[in-house]
């Protein structure tokens, strides 16, 4: 593991847990981990909730934005030796296990690349590909917050129906088209009311932080399922998400323009002033990496899809996991997913250590990496990995 | 209130609060609750985990079907006068709460009627109206958890995009297109693991009760956001449920032919001894009784959900709820929902008390009732109510 992008401005939050203790939150600092619950039992943070001693970052997630500063302040303090000089434990030492329990986890397909590829792929007879309502809206779908699982976590190859002849019956098996999503997952801190929409300026204050986030696609299985309700089988299996959360204060100094100009303007409760994250991003599968892309190809913010998921008096709860939708660039080789980058298989990726690649086969580990700035200001978003074990 | 359906063959578990109380659980008997927090503390009844103490029935679901079936004897018991005299608390004392905490909530579609008639409504180029999966799997979607709402709670008209001219841009405002849809909701209690499909012969083995479900509907939001992911905004506002969770054991003499046989015969994981849940179901609408139909009307059984909603490897947990989809027969007044009984706006239902109604309109109240059998041994689902107030 690499220290390279885990210094004093970033400064994520997990839950680790060493042989024999109970698991408890922790904060990444290079090759470390600051143990959250022994600085509170050593009188050095503050943490009258016990929040820090429990096995998800959801307590401390919902004390909102002052707390997070508070909280950041402090082990920025205590980490620079301003304060003391506390111990870390070593990386290699711990399990790091699911950060948050996921409340609510939505979808969204909030790049424009991205959706236009797959309207492309999916659509064939659709001109324009992308639907109606996606320059007016960000448009999402609610996805299983019971199969999120933490980086490192296997995934098994789905079985479902599929149809390989579109002409033909339905076949069931283990799915034939395995794929990645490259994601940025934005996790919600503080709560919102029932009935009460989240005004688009006052967004950010409910996000707590962001992770990488790999939505394991089965296209065969999503394709025959999908109309009229949408992704089911096809993505339900896993979601993998990195172990620590970047708070988004460690992001804001990396807000740039958007790639892409949101024509036409969107309605008012969706207005701001435009802006995306510059975050590297890359598909790493089996050591190669096969796509490099950008945060700033999102089309939608964060702020908006809260605004647009919130506009109806739905609510937000701390726990909520926001995906992006997967993040693609114009190039070809700035596709988030392998749906892309092969063309739903009709081109088949050249692998630099030989072969070529479609989907994904069985024993294929794939990573996501992503960092923000360079240099000792650079804020790393933890890995995620996932190998694909065979049905 | 009425008792009737509310007897020894029925016993259903709900969470209740008397003023200046903390909540816990108890079971209806006629217009009355029997608290189980109190038995355990009186010992008459067992409650080793202190799962009756608790604002959520999650920690007793989970026990599994041998301690459902050990808790129903013995509450049927101390009802019986058998072993004691327990005395029941007026249900106009108390305040009713959500029974248990929704993990993850899936809206199935699983009434043939209902599917054919959206089809021609929502797709009406589309012919046969159904998808070509419908007949293959039981096609269903993730909806919000955190907005599942307990009986009683009022829904707020919600806003969002539609677009009411097909050619033009969208507007934004109110909702003009507010529906119901009548539903059965499966309540899941033991859990399954990541990984391990759920046999459809052992799916029964995870349900634990039973309630009505209100899946709220913006027909016109949903109509503009829905491709090609789903239904988002239109559905997420608001999901009601019943306060009392009717156990799968109550309804086990209920099981029946479905009204319609699977033609053709579905996969392996699929296949099961035909059945439904004979439950006559009602909606009415400011005390008007405006659609008639019965729960044999699905097509799929709530063990095919659980066997297709688990073939890919998710897991169930603890508190899942499983819509079946709006139950609509084959005659007109047998459509679970406006949008059909309507046939979205085209055909306004006259109501007997005067006037007509294409959809909800303001101030409405509806209330969803089911009830299983007749006489001493019926077996009634809580009603399921809810008034509209403006955006």
């Amino acid at each position: 593991m690499t220290a390279a992008g885990f210094g004093l401005a970033n400064l994520p939050y997990g839950i680790f847990r060493r042989a024999g203790e109970p698991p408890r939150a922790g904060v990444r600092f290079g090759d470390g981990v600051l143990d959250l619950a022994a600085l509170v039992a050593d009188g050095l943070l503050d943490d009258p909730a016990g929040a820090f001693a429990r096995p998800a970052l959801n307590a401390f997630m919902a004390q909102g934005p002052a707390a997070w500063a508070a909280t950041r302040e402090r082990v920025q303090r205590l980490l620079s030796g301003v304060d003391a000089e506390p111990r870390l434990i070593a990386l290699d030492d711990v399990e790091l296990l699911l950060p948050f329990a996921v409340a609510d986890y939505v979808d969204f397909w909030s790049s424009l690349h991205h959706a236009e590829n797959s309207g492309r792929i999916f659509r064939p007879g659709a001109d324009p590909p992308l639907p109606p309502s996606w320059r007016y809206m960000p448009i999402g779908y609610h996805g299983r917050s019971a199969t999120v699982v933490v980086s490192g976590t296997p995934v098994r190859r789905p079985r479902g129906q599929s149809r390989p002849d579109r002409d033909g019956p339905p076949v069931y098996g283990p799915s034939a088209k395995l794929d990645v999503e490259l994601e940025l997952g934005f996790v919600v801190g503080t709560p919102s009311a029932l009935g009460e929409p989240v005004p688009v300026e006052r967004a950010l204050d409910h996000v707590f932080g962001v992770v990488l986030l790999n939505d394991w696609s089965a296209r065969d299985l999503q394709a025959f399922e999908s109309q009229p309700l949408g992704p089911f089988l096809g993505k339900s299996f896993a979601t993998s998400i990195s172990p620590w959360v970047t708070p988004m204060a460690a992001l804001v100094p990396f807000r740039a323009t958007p790639a892409t100009a949101q024509e036409p303007a969107p309605a008012a409760y969706l207005r701001e002033e435009p802006w995306a994250l510059d975050v590297a991003l890359e598909i790493e599968l089996n050591g190669e990496p096969i796509a490099r892309t950008n945060a700033r190809h999102l089309y939608w913010s964060v702020a908006q899809q809260i605004a647009h998921l919130t506009v109806n008096g739905a609510c937000l709860r701390t726990g909520d996991l926001l995906g992006s939708g997967t993040i693609s660039g114009p190039e070809r080789a700035e596709r988030g997913s392998l749906l892309e980058l092969s063309w739903n298989g009709s081109e088949p990726l050249p692998l630099m250590g030989g072969g070529e690649r479609r989907f994904l086969e069985d024993g294929d580990e794939v990573v996501l990496r992503g960092v923000a700035g360079d240099g000792d200001g650079a804020v790393a978003l933890a890995d995620v990995c996932g190998r694909i074990v065979g049905a």
